[in-house]
């Protein structure tokens, strides 16, 4: 057993609540003494417990003299929940291994001196990178108000999504799609465009068997176009907003929220302006499902963060079958977004490929 | 050491000349007793000797009551070289592993006869799988009479080859474009459309730090309107076909005939009649480097035995940028061409994957 082994759990303790705890970030925390795990938790919500306070109630008394391990630097403020920072200390923990700080203005190195004052021996930089990985959805969004954006596409190995008559279902498999499933359970919100309302008439819910959390949401709709009758508007099962144009009149929006459905007048077509609002709603992470008008006005403006892509064995040529990004696309190869690929696996009988742009804003953590 | 560890060292062996013996196969060889290598060899060229000449030549009188490890059934008939099947007998060799039958209509287990019938002891289908993979060029060619075609794609993650302007220089980095001349060195020839020519005035060479087979090059060109100039005529550094349509005159192919290239006329747009023809001029494996037309009619018509395509981490966008396979494209889910991801691996940034229709007709020499 090393350092490394007991934050690697701790990673996994955060890892398993992403998408539960927004606007909260995912954290894991351990406790440690001679090698025995003497108390674990994670945090699984916002307004409940800290993971430092779930894994030092399981230790004890216990957990005098004992290391911590937490993914996340502790509070050292009266949030919702008294500081962890004053708890670690008052539990008489000995030494506190922490993966990265907590970029949030309230904490921001706080927390640590608060421990370092009461004699607590803190190691920071553990698997940072691991850990700002995790966290990545938290602290986007803390350092630029923005949801954090997960661009996801599935096309088949040429690069469209449909044939040139519309058809699409399905180019993935059902293990791709469970997949999709997942990422949107763990989302604060899913955008697509009212053309792919029009076309496919989604549910946009997370359905995976042992049960998921439905995200909010959004349609991008200048026109307000979204028919009454439409899943999204009807079905009841989650939340949903419509973004739409500024000069879209009451008389039109009323019928919409007597559904319950927020109609939101913005300039829809402009990503920034969107993102913004939606960060100020406290959105921490937005799944953008596309279709190819949508998926452009986001890469052209340079506003995604996590690109997600499946890519199924098939091959569906034509050159007005639908791609990936449509619009006007970049001129030049030196005007292109460059992005890093950051994983590949098969998934089913698709490619999974995960790549995010290639300035990674988090990257300032890793080295605080 | 087993049977396995000695075939895979054979396979290796073969592997290593594949694309230099054509219209022959890739063999190898490997002469072993009590688990100590005696001689070992692959075949080089058409024309030379054949790998189990080379390994038993090394092998010399010591070959006597050894065993010998063969990627394909040895000839059992007087080609450009006496049998192979006939030497084995004659130095004495006790058992011969052989991994796959040779499905050339002269040998086709006559080999295998011929030795069992001198007494030797002969096990046939030892990695018959990965046999057949090094052999698919061959085997295709010696079913189909069609070279094996082989289309490579270089892209964006969205699928797109160029931006809307036509800029494509570069989409891949120089570790993939090192790969591409390896394929292009293995290949007997490489098919490039008109428009290809016309946009980037390519070179189709093998260019490669410690020299490389060229291929010969092939124009798909209805109205021949490849320029006098463009480097695939004027270089002289491989011989040039150019395929043309049956309507263009003899006095527009003259200057072509006088600089060095063929001018063939053929209905050029039918990838099946140039297959065909190819075929019969002895072209066993094909390289295809698109463009959209010219990739879509070889996806339309089904007529590609292998896929390998580099994506780069890039977003290009457009719906106008071009992408593979253009043209008309196929009309509803249930009509495209299902193929199988075989493998996926990064090479310099950019995923390699390669891919396969879903109908591989070499099958039936898996199991003979």
């Amino acid at each position: 057993m090393d350092d490394e082994y007991f934050m690697k759990l701790a990673l996994n303790l955060a890892g398993s609540a992403v998408g539960q705890t927004s606007p909260n970030p995912p954290v894991g925390a351990l406790v440690v003494k001679d090698g025995e795990i003497l108390g674990m938790g994670a945090h699984m919500k916002a307004g409940e417990a800290h993971a430092e306070v779930h894994a030092l109630w399981m230790a004890g008394d216990r957990a005098h003299g004992a290391d911590i391990y937490v993914t996340l630097e502790p509070c050292s403020h009266h949030g919702k929940t008294p500081p962890c920072a004053d708890l670690i200390v008052e539990k008489g923990i000995r030494r506190a291994v922490i993966a990265v700080m907590d970029p949030n203005e309230k904490v921001a190195g706080r927390g640590i001196e608060k421990l370092r004052a009461a004699g607590v021996d803190v190691e920071l930089g553990l698997l940072a990178e691991e850990a700002t990985n995790v966290n990545r959805a938290f602290f986007h969004y803390t350092q630029t108000g923005m949801p954090y954006v997960t661009l996801k596409t599935a096309t088949s190995l040429d690069g469209k999504t449909a044939t040139k008559t519309g058809d699409s279902k399905w180019i993935t498999d059902e293990a791709a799609r469970t997949d999709v499933h997942r990422y949107r359970h763990a989302h604060d919100a899913i955008l697509v465009g009212v053309n792919t309302v029009l076309a496919d008439n989604p549910r946009l819910t997370a359905r995976l068997p042992k049960g998921a959390k439905n995200p909010l949401r959004i349609i991008l709709d200048s026109n307000l176009r979204t028919p009454l009758e439409a899943n999204v508007v009807s079905d009841r099962q989650a939340k949903t907003w419509i973004i739409t144009g500024e000069q879209v009149s009451d008389a039109a929006i009323s019928p919409y929220e007597e559904l319950g459905v927020t109609v939101i007048p913005l300039p829809a077509t402009d990503p920034d302006t969107v993102l913004r609002y939606l960060g100020r709603q406290r959105i921490m992470s937005l799944f953008v499902e596309g279709g190819s008008a949508v998926n452009w006005s986001f890469i052209g403006s340079g506003q995604i963060n996590q690109l997600v892509q499946y890519m199924a064995p098939k091959l569906i040529g034509g050159k007005d079958a639908p791609g990936v990004a449509g619009g006007e696309g970049f001129d030049s190869m030196k005007d292109v977004l460059p992005i890093r690929i950051t994983s590949t696996e098969m998934i089913g009988e698709a490619i999974k490929i995960i790549a995010e742009p290639q300035e990674v804003d988090a990257d300032v953590y890793r080295n605080c």
